[in-house]
């Protein structure tokens, strides 16, 4: 099996950086741009895997390592031959390194050079993630991307702290490729690791990140940091900054982002992989991304509005049920109505990129890309 | 469009009162002995319309008229062209009369011989049933078979009170089968009633309502006021009674029935159509109903366990998805496991009477119940 390949296809048409390119791994193609639907414990949440590929499209998911890792463990992962067994997904999985839950959801972590130490969220057991340790879990869910095990300081952090974070990040990232070299893929298919740049909201530490970590020539990188709370411009500056400082010929991913009007900005800067937990997050409360507009479904104005939830969605769902009965569905605290929000969002989120890549391609991307953002966000 | 027909296939074989026939609506087909889901408010909780049809085969849903009454309203119904077109299911649909749901459910209750007084559990709102009243909102859900607005009696019930609710029961009946003929067919199709024998556990009062139901000469019948408690025993015995005693000619409909032995049980007796809310609402716990036993799919046994959920069954959902990961997503709270056990229980309802009416046609019913209930029954 072979190492993940990427195929520029097209760029820099129309003065914009976007760009359309093919990736290649052992569990088939992604066309890029592409957003990655995140499958937290293995799930898509409220979505079957059948739904995945025939209403979403979905080209390949995210697994969060640090839920997997506790539930439901390496152990039983191993025994089923890895994630893509385990749930019945065929086609690429990345894995986070679990860093961000660490941060964000564990108690009492504390870091040292070793690593993380953490309490689990939900029993409470003590564990260690090393940079060493979260490559053996990776490998173990059999992810095809890997990332690196990475620090993600807050927003804001001041430049002492952020410098202190990278350089540690740095050193993390170098035990990480040592750590991948020293292991076997463990169920016969290739795994790649993607390194992330770090350095908060500061330009010398930003570049002097995409520099460390250019100098790795890994199959494809990662934009850390961004999308924790500063502003939308800020995001942009600095996403179009590493995008410049990080290899053309490799995905660039942009972790974490974001809304539909943040992923077509990111694209216009030279982004190429995308996650979010916003389409299934959003959905479930009822807020829907739709080719019009947003949509908050509860709203008493769809009660009686029988045209399809989004007439501009080639997906079946979205077709063949009415606002108004998904109104009611989330009205009546129905489960079927987190399950429509869910596909409708993530079906959006896919054609969004698609079509994104059909005008990259057509050479107009940057003048659609105008014409979209008032679109997407207007509330209708 | 023409009245519901049904068409006797094969009856009376082995000993057996087991029959096998066919249910003709202006929806098409209902092959019998058949289980109806529960959709309640207009969806068979976590289950897709696409998946009743292709991964559990349903042929025939229930919505609860008290249920849709109260929401989204008759109103957005009518305005929708009927459920059928409001929540995209184009297979016959029943709709009960309500009357077990104002007992059960709302506040506040006062029976009149002119109807129910009673207030909604939603919003304590004031509303009067009456079986006038009931037939026009059924009229309006457009429902294919509408149900007689009756009186349920507990369990027990002493024989006077169950005397009196059977004769105003009756009365009310009377005022169902005018009010029906008094209004027209909402949609464009023909919307037949089926009467509720009632009289609780007395045989005489179950015999008197057989014959003042079976005079009516309805399209279909229904037993109503078992299950609600009594001894298993006695419910088969009161299936056993009411069946001998009404039509041969026409389905007969067993209502809130059962777990899958007292659907075979009930097959066995001369029943042809069963509804129950156990799979969707044991599945949403947890408990797996298979062609193999009874499972706990929370169970630690199946942390490991990669075999099919059911391999017994046909639907894709019981072959593709595993035990093992089924267990996980229920531990891990993930919506999925709720939609997958759903599927599950109702593929298996779905299969049990198919397979069912196959034994009828071949003759062999009575030998297979046999040897099928002591599997049905046991714990894995």
């Amino acid at each position: 099996m072979a190492a993940l390949t990427f195929e520029l296809q097209a760029s820099g048409l129309q003065g914009s950086k976007a760009r359309a390119g093919k990736i290649r791994t052992d569990h088939g193609e992604i066309l890029t741009p592409i957003f990655m639907p995140v499958g937290t414990v293995g799930s898509v949440k409220a979505v079957t895997q059948q739904q995945l590929k025939q209403d979403i499209n979905a080209q390949i998911i995210l697994g969060n390592t640090y839920h997997l890792y506790l539930r439901p463990g390496i152990e039983v992962l191993e025994a089923a031959g890895g994630l893509h067994r385990f749930n019945g997904w065929d086609r690429p999985i990345l894995t986070d390194s679990g860093g961000y839950q660490v941060f964000s959801l564990a108690a009492n972590r504390k870091i040292k050079e070793e690593g993380v130490m953490f309490q689990s969220h939900i029993d409470g057991s003590r564990h260690l993630f090393t940079p060493e340790y979260v490559m053996d879990i990776q490998r173990a869910i059999g992810a095809d991307i890997i990332m690196a095990f990475d620090e993600c300081p807050p927003y804001p952090s001041d430049y002492s702290y952020a410098r202190k974070s990278m350089d540690l990040t740095h050193r993390w990232l170098n035990r990480c490729f040592e750590q991948l070299a020293r292991t076997e893929d463990k169920y016969g298919y290739t795994q790649n690791l993607f390194p992330i740049v770090q350095g908060s909201t500061y330009k010398d530490l930003r570049k002097a990140s995409c520099e460390f970590v250019a100098e790795k020539n890994a199959v494809g990188n990662a934009i850390g940091g961004l999308s924790v709370g500063e502003p939308e411009e800020m995001m942009y500056e600095f996403t179009e900054l590493c995008a410049e400082n990080l290899p053309a010929d490799k995905p660039r991913y942009l972790m974490g982002v974001g809304t539909p009007w943040n992923i077509l900005e990111g694209i216009d800067r030279g982004i190429d992989m995308f996650d979010c937990v916003m389409p299934t997050r959003n959905g479930r409360n009822g807020m829907l991304f739709t080719t019009q507009g947003l949509v908050n479904i509860r709203n008493k104005k769809w009660a009686a509005d029988f045209s399809p939830i989004d007439p501009g969605l080639p997906n079946e769902m979205s077709q063949y049920y009415t606002k108004a009965y998904l109104r009611h569905l989330f009205v009546a605290d129905e489960i079927l109505g987190l399950q429509l929000a869910s596909i409708q969002n993530l079906s959006f989120y896919l054609w969004l990129v698609t079509t994104a890549r059909g005008h990259i391609l057509a050479g107009d991307f940057s003048s659609w890309k105008q014409e979209m953002i008032p679109i997407l966000k207007q509330r209708l």
